[in-house]
């Protein structure tokens, strides 16, 4: 059995380190993967931080990491004989870049079966517990969740096709967004920009980022070209839902955002998990529109259901990403509809892996530069 | 103009009282409806209670009662001419029986034409402020929205129609359930008896009622065949958030609910508005479910945003209905799918009307006999 | 490896024979059915007699049969150790009754993973050449698709699941059927008759069945309680296109059927694959309505695009079933709203096989008695 | 009343001519609008040669042309007094850019409450017998169907807007076309590019164009970059069928398309009415496609059913534009994502419409160029 496999492991709440681990077998509709490119997610640095999100627990040592892209690589299989990819695999060779959808599926239950596979209960996900994840030099993969990547796509745009597929999950899934529809996107984070990109690419004439630090607003301008709002300071002993209708109230005005009409906003999309931004969400959407949720933050959030009621509004959880969301992804950077390059903002080393971590949990690196997204390498490359 | 309209007015919080009102004239596409049959809502008591619902405010004295029916009788018209109906009318006649939706919307906006008209902002509703409601001799009504009542359907069937209509828009509208799946339904007041009718009309296959009132579930387990559950007393100190997992778990364990499968549960509809009923159903409803939110309550709830994401909810707000609701709900009526009689439990004259109030309000009339729906006739009606 | 497999074989068009085979080796994911019922479809008939069915061409021997149900078995496994079921299967164990759905599919395509496994390009179905069918003592299936009967549902209606399937799969999957539509069939074969069924357990407000043989009708009616048509003859000279419109006229007259309305169709179901029944059916489904077509006949079809175009028709191809189908199926027998044993005309031991391909291509047994559906049991069994 | 109306006045086959007609009096939700630019649609010479379509028959003298733009003007209503628009008009004043829906529906029916209004069985179509067309220097219309333009659309942008609309019903609307998605279309006339220019606006990452006449290739190519392809001529007793089957071939390999995944076509829209091009899109099309007719020919049209159904296909009827088309079509424009100015290839004034049809009818002008789109100028305009 092979060993060249070094890989980054969580072996305690902020306590990570660099472990041989062997190389995975792979089975006929399989292929090993070399990562060549991975990138940081607010998840991986919750469980070094937490050791826990939500339900799931880190309980023994986990390989992190699931932002991954890499090249179809020689595998190992039973017998003792080396094989290059699993004798099912059809459309991949040796050498493919591929995009890696880091959640292996049982295809049996109902929810596999009715295309919705990121709700089955048997999902072998990378980096959540109690599965390793992509940080290391080899990762095992069923061949159809390797997707090939077109010659204009990167390895690091090909690592932050996960991300995107949260974001079109999210808008074009859920969201049904359609051209010349309008987003107000709440938290301008890499799932939020990314939530605003998607949503251009598929045509919005109108696209609203929220957030509360001016840098990331601007960025968002600069990057989507989105019109942007920054919520005011709460005032004294004011609660959360009088501010939220505050806030509301002033986005509206100031954007002329009204509740039906061309002015109004057919989606809204949480991509903070802040508590204010979704009551102030409900006010923002329009009459009979659509509210996503994909930010995590506090569990229990308190939501003005009068709005729910009198907007008949439909309020919808986003988990991951389903069929035909990795495809869209990867053919909307292809055709040029979205530029993943300007979100890449820092570059490690495998072997700086912690650094990486630590700039991405601060929000900037040691010169002050601030993080959208920290790509870190595969184990020998630049 | 005619005055012989006497008509039960809300003047101002807990005054009422009988008023001579002018009789409506009507337009050329409208029909003047001698009301026989008027059900009692929660909301028509809550505005003689509080004045208001929410926004809605009563703020000049209103007419009450929205849930009609009567026979098309003779109007009047422009140019002081009696006419029997409007002359555009083709479909109805005088003496036709009809069930009266109360929503007379503006058919020109977006939510009118594509298919929504409930959310249409112009909409003239009957005892929603400013607008006056239908427990008067004659009211005025769009003739599209007087349904004819067939042969085998009484005009108190047909004054059950409003309610009905509000389970089909919940239940089978955004609720989109199909036969054979299954529905808990928590709070069995009139309208969440009317979901359960109407799921088991479509051929739920399982069907679960929760109430804190025995007798409630007593009830719909007789009308409906419904498996019933009986929530736990809170313990001491418990939060809400505490109590509603704690009840869910028992729920879960005492019926045999998962969260996947045969076993799991495709539709919840919350029709008491109350926090830790919400709270329960995110637990209870299963991955993937839709969750209908129809009872109004405290407007502010807190929820769990965890299980709305990793379980990937629909949380729909309804709020009344909309195209196709009446004429189904007649349907399933008229087909004895639904048999609307065993929920009036009250019945008054016109001059009794405050005493209908007053019973609806307690639950109970002065006999002890608890209320569900009490109907008031018309005025010289039995 | 085990022989003990008798199986019934096509060797040639018009020549069958019985083979012993070799019992299948299972996978870690199948299961090994020891088959005892089996009906047979049209299809089975059709590759008899002329070997092919459009593309399909039957070049080598191949095993009749894909209407079937049966009892888990011990199996064989790689290694020439017995096993019972394949290690990976939790949800069976020998002994279990089950229905079998005889398409294994790729789980890896866009069709599998997006719901519509029924359009996977590397489906394994019974008895479409080159694969073998299920008129054999084995037969190894995934186990996902060995679906276990409930006590109340026997193996013969577990073989009648599947063209109950296709019923489901065409009236509600893409038929969009909902309790209190109106529905008109033609062709009152086993799949017209099956449709109807489901129809009516979806909650059919009305059912009209369209027919040729005046038994069929009557069949339909006793059954069904459908309304029934039947059709006139041909007049000389007349072409199809004018028949069909004379017959459409005919039948909205006799049935008092309209083109809006609640005397509209809102769904037609072909199951004729008659040239004229299609024709007819364009007239008679609603403006705006869904037409679904599920029987085979002449590949060439002239149709009446006008009629396509100005209702604004929607013209849906149906194929096999796809997710959820047999779920449903079963799920409505056991809760007794359908009723598959009045279908069931003809019972046959398995070395009558040829017997009952006979009855089936006649449309009646020797004794003259019409065959709805004859059923061959497994070897051994009575 | 008012007689300054001169209109253009189809009064028997080959028979035009202009009167003198009333100006229309306005109701309380209608406006008069100054018609200034009008496009010729091929049914308005439809009319002109044959004096029907299909079921609509010119019984009587019928003002011609629908697809139109124009002002608010001054109108005319009850009792004599000049009104400037319907009293009851909120969101139009006097001297306003309009472009003009020529449909007005009942708003009653279940049609049009339920989203559908092009199947209003009352509907009041421009220059669609018995009622008068837009061809005049007034036209009366209910104000919801009078757009304003953006001031970056010009009036013959709003004339443009009704074929426009017919693209976005077909292509977005019943098409459900998405950003990334593939399309083909038959028939390269005004309907046939503006599907594709709407296909472009949505992000198509394929469009396919087929014509037999190869200057109207060249334009595709030119106008929307599309891919093109030129059938091959009919071999000698070659039927229609065979014809079409090795003209799929042929396309298919020429273009690389393939019946699945990435290379396949997800939508075909026939805009040619050509049985050849119907049949042969029925073979290109993806499994499990959709396919949408908007092309009207030969009403006869024979079709392979086999394809249907193994392909699953959705064959859809589309008939004129709904809810939502028409400010689709506007905002689509209004943001530059379609460019119609290149479509309006010749100009008339009004006194020269019957030059405009001829021109229209013989597809190119006098003087050889090819004729497009050609709109005639309201009276008095240049």
């Amino acid at each position: 059995m092979a060993t060249d496999n070094p890989s980054f492991v969580l072996r305690a709440v902020e306590d990570v380190a660099y472990e041989e681990r062997p190389v995975p077998e792979i089975k006929g509709d399989e292929v090993l993967v070399a990562v060549k490119k991975t990138g940081i997610c607010g998840s991986d640095v919750h469980y070094l931080v937490e050791g826990r999100i939500g339900d799931f627990v880190v309980e023994k040592p986990m390989v992190l990491g699931h932002e991954s892209a890499g090249v179809v690589s020689r595998g190992k299989q039973i017998l003792f004989i080396d094989v290059l990819v699993g004798p099912d695999v059809k459309h991949l060779k040796p050498g493919d870049r591929v995009a890696m959808e880091p959640g292996a599926t049982c295809r049996l239950c109902d929810a596999c079966k009715l295309g919705r596979y990121n709700l089955c209960p048997d999902i072998v996900f990378a980096a959540t517990p109690p599965y390793d994840g992509t940080l290391a030099r080899y990762y095992r993969l069923p061949a159809d969740l390797a997707y090939p990547l077109p010659e204009n796509v990167s390895l690091e745009d090909g690592a932050m096709m996960e991300p995107l597929a949260v974001g079109v999950h999210s808008v074009s899934n859920l969201g049904s967004f359609y051209a010349n529809q309008t987003i107000a996107v709440f938290g301008c984070g890499p799932v939020g920009l990314l939530c605003m990109a998607v949503a251009k690419a598929i045509g919005a004439s109108r696209i609203v980022a929220v957030d509360i630090v001016p840098a990331r607003l601007e960025f968002a301008k600069i990057y989507i070209g989105a019109e942007t709002y920054l919520p005011p300071k709460f005032e004294n002993g004011e609660s959360k839902i009088d501010y939220s209708r505050r806030n509301a109230t002033l986005m509206k005005q100031q954007l002329d955002i009204t509740d039906r009409g061309r002015n109004s906003i057919d989606l809204v999309i949480d991509a903070s998990g802040a508590e204010v931004s979704i009551q102030t969400g409900f006010y923002v959407v329009k009459t009979g529109g659509t509210f996503v949720q994909v930010g995590m933050g506090n569990p229990n959030v308190t939501l003005n259901l009068s709005l729910l009621m009198t907007k008949e509004l439909n309020y919808k959880g986003s988990f991951r990403y389903g069929p035909g969301d990795y495809p869209l992804a990867i053919s909307l950077v292809a055709s040029g509809k979205i530029d993943l390059k300007p979100l890449v903002t820092h570059r490690f080393k495998f072997e700086d892996a912690i650094v990486a971590f630590k700039a991405t949990r601060a929000g900037k690196s040691e010169d002050g530069k601030g993080v959208i997204k920290a790509i870190i390498s595969g184990p020998g490359e630049d």
